[in-house]
């Protein structure tokens, strides 16, 4: 549904979420969640050209968010690396068809707006903040790699 | 939101669809729906191994819907050639998370089956018999490939 770098944006960004102001390396988050780090650091690079983290240089370096939790929401993780695709017109090309959808292809775009949509509300925080059951999944905060 | 490969199996089911009885050739649908023959043709085979659509041999063969457009719901035609990834376990592979999600991916597997639902409660009768407004898309009743 949504493509794998897509879902790689957001555990980057979530980890970095949970480790509060303290900036980590490519090497570090894909470590720590299980990425390769090679297709992580093009990730990175795209969620900075995006404004959503930022790096800062020298002996304890690395990537941090550039906003608050609250204030980034999946959708804009998402968009940032590889967007749902919408129908805004005709995906067969069919010029006289224009932005007049069929049913099949306004179906499509209703789904892909819903799930904008559910991105949408979902901040980052509410991710690290959600309170755990006990024995659940414990990303993102997994042991953190030797260092 | 769902792959290039799961929109055009949509497209030629419900082209079929509204062919009624009449055998299409995959050179026939992939004119009329503009797809690419050979993307389509290996469409074709997938659909027809889920048992969707069937082959009728001869002069005026093609294929033709295996069941009535009533009996089709768009969620069959997609997990068909490409179902939408659900998230039944953790994605990290971490064995100790094993099916307990963390709120990340349990957000992105409650996206996911909210689309399904969309999808298993919309059958391919229901596209073709939508009532057109004017001068809306005329797909799947596009003009017919001269033959």
């Amino acid at each position: 549904m949504i493509s794998q770098t897509a879902e790689y944006a957001l555990r980057a960004v979530v980890y970095l979420a949970s480790q509060k102001d303290v900036p980590r390396t490519t090497a570090y988050v894909a470590e720590a969640t299980k990425m390769p780090a090679g297709y992580l650091a093009k990730v990175m690079q795209s969620l900075c050209r995006a404004g959503l983290i930022q790096s800062r240089r020298g002996l304890n370096g690395g990537f941090l968010l550039k906003n608050q939790p609250g204030e980034i929401t999946l959708l804009a993780i998402v968009n940032a690396v590889d967007p749902i695709r919408r129908y805004p017109e005709c995906p067969l090309g069919i010029v006289s068809h224009g932005r007049r959808l069929c049913p099949l292809h306004r179906r499509l775009d209703e789904a892909a707006a819903m799930v904008e949509a559910a991105f949408q509300k979902t901040t980052v925080a509410e991710l690290i903040e959600t309170p755990r059951e006990p024995k659940s999944c414990r990303f993102p905060i997994v042991p953190p790699p030797s260092k």
